[in-house]
């Protein structure tokens, strides 16, 4: 970057007058008492003898040379090596992605595909670590076919569209309406399964089922509609029946779920095993009698929340629907109405 | 419930002695001086009397009568007799679970069990508002079943799991996770659809898109794979596009990324597009060639989330797996390791 | 915009050539057998002559008048008049914004601020419709200090990291970190206020209460510390324990568990009461004693989580920290190391 | 547990009769060929000589001995060690929960405590890592209060409502309402910082700016209410301001948007300086000239959602708030009215 000589790097570059040069500095250094020496090589040479020199002096006292530490080594590096064993923290079941091919509960994608298992059959190995018989795959989507939507009002769509009129993002819609899902909304599934499960299971015959319920004063869950009944069916279950009776190898809670019905709609015509309550001892019984599961096996996927998540999968679906549904109509910030909403002061607060 | 004689109701019913009696009272009453009837029935006569008495001697001067305020009608009936029309507050148009079946965009349940549109269908219906070809709902299913999951150590997964352990329900767990999606986990399949298409439409070439790209510092989005290359080729991919290849009207975008992979290819063998970069350009292939929309309609999809909304709900299968995971194999709550975290403290805080 | 003659407005505009004029298009009407007026202002009466004449010969049928159906009124319209009663769908205690000052549990909040209540103080209004008394206000923010935050490893904390580290927004990292607070993790205040609750309305002596925990194997909630023991104590319990035992008019369940923490750390020293243990027992003597609930009502605001609230408000403001931390750090997306996972395989699906 | 004689442990405690007895098995097994030593200390003896005889015979060949490989060191000792170094995945700098005492940015809890800096200066610590003077800490604890709530009727309150009416828990009501805050509802502080900022950093006039808005026909944020007005001050805008203008040391963006207030009020008395945009840009004020900020640090806080943060946590006061009082008032299930929803269906699918 220049032409006239270079002495001691960029510091040279720098120097714009001759008591800006290194020569110049160095003579004043030496001047002012400081060791110099001639070049960058005698730095060394320089530097010992000052050091012997106050060594002899006695103004340096030699301190015990200490051995360095050793430089730890890597842990990755001592790892490949198999010097060190470290406990794994997560443990995983599901799915490995580690290698060539990704694999979904021992089965690499590229099988999924060739097996034809569709949607059904992968969350099967995802969520049940099976391979399910095909019927089984069959009726998971159904299952999620109809639990699909059930409008805008629900709570669950409600908060979704809310919060998608907010101007938030597809996931914060989502999950903002996902939170609403529980015991009151979405839960009849889980509800239902668990209560014929644990009725059956218990040798109650479904007349003193139906009896308990009502002496307790509660509700049997999965029973009752608003608009169908036994003379006006719901469509959609009898397309769920008619598929599971004729593949399903065993339908026990569905057949005692069906008797309770008899009784229930006996008394009121409303009273149906709605597609809620079907779905849940629908599942029980595809779990129980598939083949791939213990009993007890089945049973805890039902206490861990599987029939849960298939209505959370598919509602899901309608969730997100919404949400493109509101961006796509434009729809602008949602303020509930005040005359909607009755404003009440506690008594202990009123001035 | 009582023997003895009743007046006046239950006071009667209460009379334990002479003085509790009705004509013990009404006695009492008129020695103190009230006006006292002889009965129930001259109740009225009695305050006519007595008021026209007062009136009479000007201690009551009469006021203007008043006509009453109508009673407001009740909000429901008004409507339902076509009196009032209120605006409504919410539009929706996927789904109408008012009536006798459930609608999904027109299409009553049971049509759409009867037409085998499955999942990949019933998601047309729902987003979209279309009864799509076959070809593109099976397409949407394989999108959902490439993306189900990724294992456990990804962003989402690893929340979901975190969640779990700390011992929370399905949805608490599921949303958790949900909300690390975005721009850099889960967030390529978006990016890379509208990359190459603003760079397709624009009428860049193939190589003039890459050097653009290189020239701004700029990563292909959808390009490049940590193992897979050219030679060592993605399964995933090579199933999804012999589908695609056989069945869409149309892959013009499709031929566009696979000759900027060959460029990119040709640079380094692992820069193929990746299954990210697939599904994007052939989704937006797809929403643009099936004849259910309009160009704008198809762009405006992909602007609003479309496919956001396929990576979201495909691996949703997959955290809602982790959870029923950590679940069954019954893990603890887990707190990182110490080790694991540097604690670094501002300069401007040391003490 | 032009300069020749204009007829019938913007027709006119157009007409380039005489076949396009008005005159000539009438012409051409005409001919080809059209009833055409002279002029605009002569339409109607050629529509009556033509209209009589085709009843005149039978080819119309007049039909009987129908009065119109009446406008319905605008709903707003008419409860602004009284003229309807719409029941409200929400009710709400705690907040009226419709004035002209906004109020928080029937106190103006310019009169909040004059009353110097503090954070605490609103929290009072806002969770309890109470004024409570200044001590505690500061105790409840003193809580809220304590709870803030407890470094980046726990679960709540860890995700919002992952959250920021995923790119992700303040809200998205806030709630995902927020979602893993339960019975494991940051539940122990709730907890601890339950159990001794339950101990000392029962009657039963802190010795009998630490024997039937332990003959049940059950853990006392809000006792035992990783490092602090009873010669080590914690400070943040000891600064606490003094402004409660300083302020509140009573102490009875602190009182309590103290005499609980006698008996366990005689057993083992580390056995003390916790700032969790601490925080739950003082709030209840807090909401039992100050003045403003009925034992009943105090009972209720731990029931339905106020305490949980506290923990979930303090912790809210570390989770946020931790997002504002990761964000100035610059700190890029996390993937857990695979090294610290182990896949397993259940044995069933080995292949 | 038994009286008779043993031998070789709970096998004799076993046996019953005289073939269960250990004598008599060995008997048995010797009989039938078995090599079996006269007690267990011979063992050893036996089977070398059955194994020399075997190698003598040639039936066994014995291979080369392998050294065993060495056993890998437990990685948490060979760090304790010092052996091992593994570069931390996490960077924090907020807390640090590791020691005797919890520390805040620096500063022990108990420290935290005796300088009384309250709320406002814990989050002072946690968000900015800086002790902020103590006029700032009560400006900060100010803005909480403002924001705490504002009715049930916005997004984040309504959601939070619907949430609770569905029987959720707190946390996941927070969180649906949480997750409504954005850009529209709650991102108006944010927005007015911004914008105020940019306009007076560039050095354009308040004329200038609001005429550029204007142009652009872009709302100014922070500017503008309901029915407070120039004459009609908002109380809340008023107390804050007075504070501000007592112990900040500058307000020169304050000082701008009141410039900026007194040309939009000139058009229209309700274009105010609303609570929003004064909390907006006195928050900058605060950052830019507490004295613990560069000019970048104080931007970048602001960048990356400090302002935010500050609605966020304020408001989860009020959404917590709403959840208990929903929960206190027992409110059922929320389904949104049909005859405030407009089902429409878009043209192409009408059947």
């Amino acid at each position: 970057m220049f032409s006239s000589e270079v002495q001691f790097g960029h510091a040279g570059a720098c120097a714009n007058q001759a008591s800006e040069t290194a020569v110049a500095k160095n003579l004043a250094l030496k001047e002012a008492g400081a060791f110099v020496p001639k070049s960058f090589d005698e730095l060394g040479d320089v530097i010992k003898s000052v050091y012997d020199d106050l060594v002899g002096k006695g103004v340096i006292v030699p301190a015990m040379e200490v051995p360095p530490p050793t430089v730890p080594m890597d842990y990755s590096w001592a790892r490949e090596l198999g010097l060190i064993r470290k406990p794994a923290s997560f443990m995983t079941s599901i799915c490995d992605e580690r290698g060539q091919e990704l694999i979904y509960a021992g089965m690499p994608i590229t099988e999924v595909f060739k097996s034809e298992m569709g949607m059904g059959g992968t969350l099967g190995l995802l969520w049940f670590q099976r391979r399910l018989p095909s019927y089984a795959s069959k009726f998971i989507e159904m299952c999620l076919m109809v639990t699909a939507d059930h409008g805008p009002a629900v709570s669950g769509a409600h908060n979704t569209i809310v919060c998608a009129r907010a101007g938030k993002d597809l996931i914060s819609c989502l999950t903002s309406g996902l939170l609403t899902i529980g015991d009151r909304f979405g839960g009849a599934l889980d509800a239902a399964a668990k209560q014929f499960s644990k009725a059956f299971d218990s040798g109650m015959l479904p007349m003193e089922f139906v009896n308990k319920m009502k002496k307790e004063g509660n509700l049997i869950m999965g029973i009752g509609h608003r608009v169908k009944s036994i003379n006006n069916p719901d469509m959609r279950v009898q397309i769920l029946k008619d598929f599971v009776k004729k593949t399903f190898p065993s339908t026990q809670l569905l057949d005692y779920a069906m008797d309770v019905e008899k009784i229930t709609t006996a008394k009121k015509p409303n009273l149906i095993l709605n597609v809620d309550g079907f779905i849940g001892v629908a599942f029980v019984d595809l779990l129980r009698n598939c083949g791939g599961f213990t009993r007890d096996e089945a049973d805890e996927f039902v206490e861990i929340g599987a029939l849960n998540g298939i209505f959370v999968l598919g509602r899901s679906m309608g969730f997100i629907g919404h949400y493109l549904d509101q961006k796509r109509l434009k729809q602008g910030l949602y303020r509930h109405p005040w005359d909607d909403i009755s404003y009440v002061l506690p008594e202990h607060m009123s001035m």
